[in-house]
């Protein structure tokens, strides 16, 4: 297990779907920073299960209680816990599946991991354990938006092969996002990408998607070279989110099919600093941010539980039809929005504060 | 900076291109391992520039030598010091562009981040910092060979847009790979790739391509949710490889389009064990390894120093036209595959060192 | 802060004197062990304040719940939450001296680092924060003792200038060492030091002490030389606990006296093995166990918090006398016996689980 | 093996005594720092053996060459390779030795750790080691010195039962100590250590000491907790220093005897900042520097290579006189001077950094 993440700006979470609570500690947080639990509960909230008639039925209430690190709302740079208790417990569903491991989800790997099955399969590979991360997210995500001006927006760019139009990542906001429950801000597929999550509802089957996201405000100079690159941390953090098969910085893949002449972004000044003219890089030169907006895609697989029988065989090699039971969604894009928002403040926030280490220290002045 | 890598197996690189000498210390490494030179050079020798007429002319020796950590052939346990030597220092074929940041060269973020210009632009962000990467991996490489029968081989399977056809991850090999020099198992597209690159060199341009890999024979077990999920420290240790722009696992950004119902991958008895008849997965199910071969991808932008002119601007803003010079490969892909090998290996035998720590402790059996 | 410790079974704790809840969640932990709350309150029990009529009259029922991490009473391998709900919260009582820094508190330091005062002057600072210490090494301690058959003791060997006698590092137990409320083993200077503390309880003073400790049967081979030799992790975690001032080991700075002559242990065989006949190296040469009892001594100042008047200054440069009041300790010692315990635990298995990473990929056997 | 220590400045030391080089790479040094050798070489010559008639005969030049991350004499921001090379190499003096496992040397543990034996017997046990620790702590403490006016002075303060009498630690300087060549300030006893490490040199015996430093101009504000206090960190750092036995800060052992009447520090202005009157809390309060002058004192045994004759017994188990030949010294302590400053730089740079960078991001101001 490795529930930790981040050098100083470090957060440590535990929970399963069927214990008592789930949670988070956040070490290194500054002080003097006002918190109470709706700066967190936001973000949980557009996390939650059961926003909309398009995905799962679970009603998670997910109430998030600061137990240690604050007095009178304001943070006092001591750990932050941050707690949400476990209330919709309903391991009944999953015990019928004790001999089964269901194809593509976890239940196989953690017994071969651990010699152990918890009652919901894969312990902590629950779409649960993501609480932990968005809590910590959203901390981390409101002292970089009061304290740099960064914001970071996350959305739904495809939903199977229905892929949103170009969106404007320089103006691109959570609220434009939200305004719709598929959080793709191209109005023109979501129709199709809606009907399509409706009528695998209504099969049995799931499908997957893309979460687009950018960056806007991050200062030149932030990203650790060799081996904590900007955009490898961000590769790390968006690949430990569950369901994820793929990330890409800039240009991506596509960008191995160019030539350098049309990749390389030109460098002008643009408001009295140095910009480039195009954004091929994605906002990242060898692993640091150079003041244009950071842009990445992450791939999300299609929800492995479905509810289409599946052949498949059991630990002791007897070959069975699975049919799932249990609550799940068709397709979880639109609540990854703010688990990627949140992976990505938490990368930033520790490259910053590491940035600021050095450059305490330099005679040098430094952009950033 | 954070040229250190790995919790248990830890590296520590360091070395600029215009410096003294580049190296590694690999911490952790475990006692009574045969290791002599030659055991690292072979793969030094495959990632060194000026190995074919496609790539640059720069000759470099980079000839290895063990520090410390070996006595009579045989690792002590402690700490190994690797150094390479450098000799082809020209740092006057920079000084040319010390006014102009080069487009999509790290000069600007690197003044940007410290404040200071080494001779070569951006100082680590060089490709000759892979050294350290390559020559530790080698030694964490033939350890994962020789103990767990672990194979890690890597291909190009794209340059530009000419695309390798299926390789077979169960039976390909090294050998295989380096049958030509594009490190391209598809006998049917080498002649194009050969010819692209060419024609660019030619014409003072460069391409892009993808490197694929696999890791046959990981034991079921290994990987460390949450944050350090296999497929979450892959993503990050190719991300971290210098010209990278993207990484995908299984079926990575397509499996994003595909249905829950014909992604999941049903399970098999498979020589008396649990496998998978299908691998969408890409040997990793919440984000521990189930024993099917790991095949993941990469993509790799086309280099940004190019012969073509470029319209710029100085750190002053100046407008102005860029005429490089110096030598570059304008395709890095086939001597980046012993580096993707490498940083696989890297993080596979601390993730194997991990789940053995565990594994020592608990009355449980485990597979791995 | 940093509130987290360990490389492999590491903690990260929370919360302060006044806050909703104190905690700890422990990551690594090994799968299948056996563990309930009452597994964890004797160590906490035996931690607590008001045990006797020589301490703080406090009542602090320090309940603790397992929020994650077992299933059915068993360890499942993922992080485990552990909880201890605030009760008895009186942050009135430290009002008044909001402005006078207490001296040889941490008030002062806190408010230099942080600049925020919490409502009880140093927030981490206060003995409450050793709950999540004391949890975490309680499960630590089981596993060591049920897998490896080690033995952590720890006594109060001083008070004041009162000393106990020879105790035997082989022989001595937790049972012998709970016979008195002292927790001194020595039971010629037992009413001595009991008197030394009424009468410095009854004159609102306090005193100092010296707590020891062996650790019995922790293989030959534990320790990673060089930084984090054994000898210098149980050094790091003895003066992380709350007032110590310092940490022997072995011969400790009498051997600063000795002829090397003298001090040298000379080896024999012993039951089998090689074993020492004198222990002036206290179980640990070159940072590496040797297979005798490790042996150390860790000094405590006496608390700050007396009622005694004391001259000093508010943090505007008035002189004042400040005059505490609340309920404090005359000595901590005795509750400081399952703190060392503790932080011994948490250093040892540690080292164990990193021995054994290691001790897993090498073809050479070692003793441990 | 853990020859890593820090984390953000970070060291990776490496090196035997009878491999190629010993040396150490830091990362995470500032940008924009003049650094050339000789800011490093003169504390590694305070370190040599040979330096005095008292001391081994042993002559090593120890020069050291800066590999990488400084250009034209600047450092770069990039990892700074340091390397000494190995000359007087004489693997041969220790052959007779292989089998017997000398006593209180790290020969037998580093056997049972690692199942093989280098020809020095322990490894990395060897003083030589501190090379790297030496050379990297040279650099921060240069910085320290630069950038904060932090002044970080060692001395011995005892030789056997010889101690020298009150120093006073506001005023001492490395040039007072390196007045003499026991390195101890208090002329009155210098010629008593003197003729006892004479005397023992020559009837083949060694002696233990005690090095005792301050470190000056530490801001408030400094240091980590919970489990990274100060004093913690100092504490391990002075334990991973080969030969040492125990650390104390402030009072010490001494504290253990007193009452809190006496040993609480009263606060006073001084130099219009808040202060102490006394310093029994070493400068740190609560695991933070308050300002005051950071006080500690450090243990050593007396060295275990001895020529007397000594009953021992081999590997095998049969009883064995060794005599030890080969050279080295009798009293470490002048030597280990070098030795404890770099450690305690190496901390206080590493805490001083992580405190920035919390202090960059907070809204309220902090005293350092």
């Amino acid at each position: 297990m490795s529930s930790q993440f981040g050098t100083i700006y470090r957060i440590a979470t535990f929970g399963e779907s069927h214990c008592k609570a789930v949670g988070v500690v956040i070490d290194g947080c500054p002080p003097g920073i006002p918190l109470v639990e709706s700066d967190i509960q936001a973000q949980l909230d557009r996390r939650r299960p059961g926003q909309s008639a398009l995905t799962t039925d679970r009603k998670e209430q997910d109430s998030v209680t600061i137990l240690s690190g604050t007095e009178n709302g304001i943070t006092l740079g001591s750990p932050i816990g941050l707690m949400v208790n476990n209330r919709d417990q309903r391991p009944g569903d999953y015990q019928a599946m004790s001999d089964i491991p269901r194809p593509s989800h976890a239940d196989y790997t953690y017994m071969a991991k651990y010699g152990i099955k918890a009652a919901s399969g894969g312990g902590r590979s629950s779409a649960r354990e993501t609480i932990g991360t968005v809590a910590s997210g959203a901390v981390a995500d409101k002292i970089l938006r009061q304290r740099y001006g960064i914001e970071i927006v996350a959305w739904v760019s495809a939903v199977g092969n229905y892929q949103a139009g170009a969106v404007d990542p320089e103006i691109i906001t959570r609220e434009m996002v939200d305004g719709n429950d598929i959080r793709c801000p191209d109005e023109q597929v979501i129709d199709d990408m809606r009907e399509l999550v409706s009528s695998l509802k209504e099969a049995g089957d799931s499908t997957g998607g893309v979460v687009s996201c950018v960056a806007r405000g991050v200062p030149p100079g932030i990203g650790e070279p060799v081996y904590e690159k900007l955009e490898a941390k961000l590769a790390q953090a968006m690949l430990a989110i569950p369901a994820t098969k793929g990330f890409e910085i800039g240009s991506g893949f596509a960008g191995a099919t160019m030539r350098g002449s049309a990749h390389n972004d030109p460098f002008a000044h643009k408001n009295g600093r140095m910009g480039t003219l195009t954004n091929n890089s994605g906002g990242i030169q060898g692993g640091i941010a150079n003041g244009e907006p950071i842009l990445f895609r992450v791939a999300f697989k299609p929800p492995a539980t479905i509810a289409h029988p599946q052949q498949t065989v059991t630990y002791q090699g007897d070959e069975v039809v699975l049919e799932a039971r249990g609550r799940h969604d068709p397709c979880v894009v639109p609540r990854a929005v703010p688990i990627v928002e949140s992976m990505a403040a938490l990368v930033i926030i520790d490259m910053i504060m590491r940035q600021e280490a050095r450059r305490a220290l330099s005679p040098l002045p430094s952009q950033s």
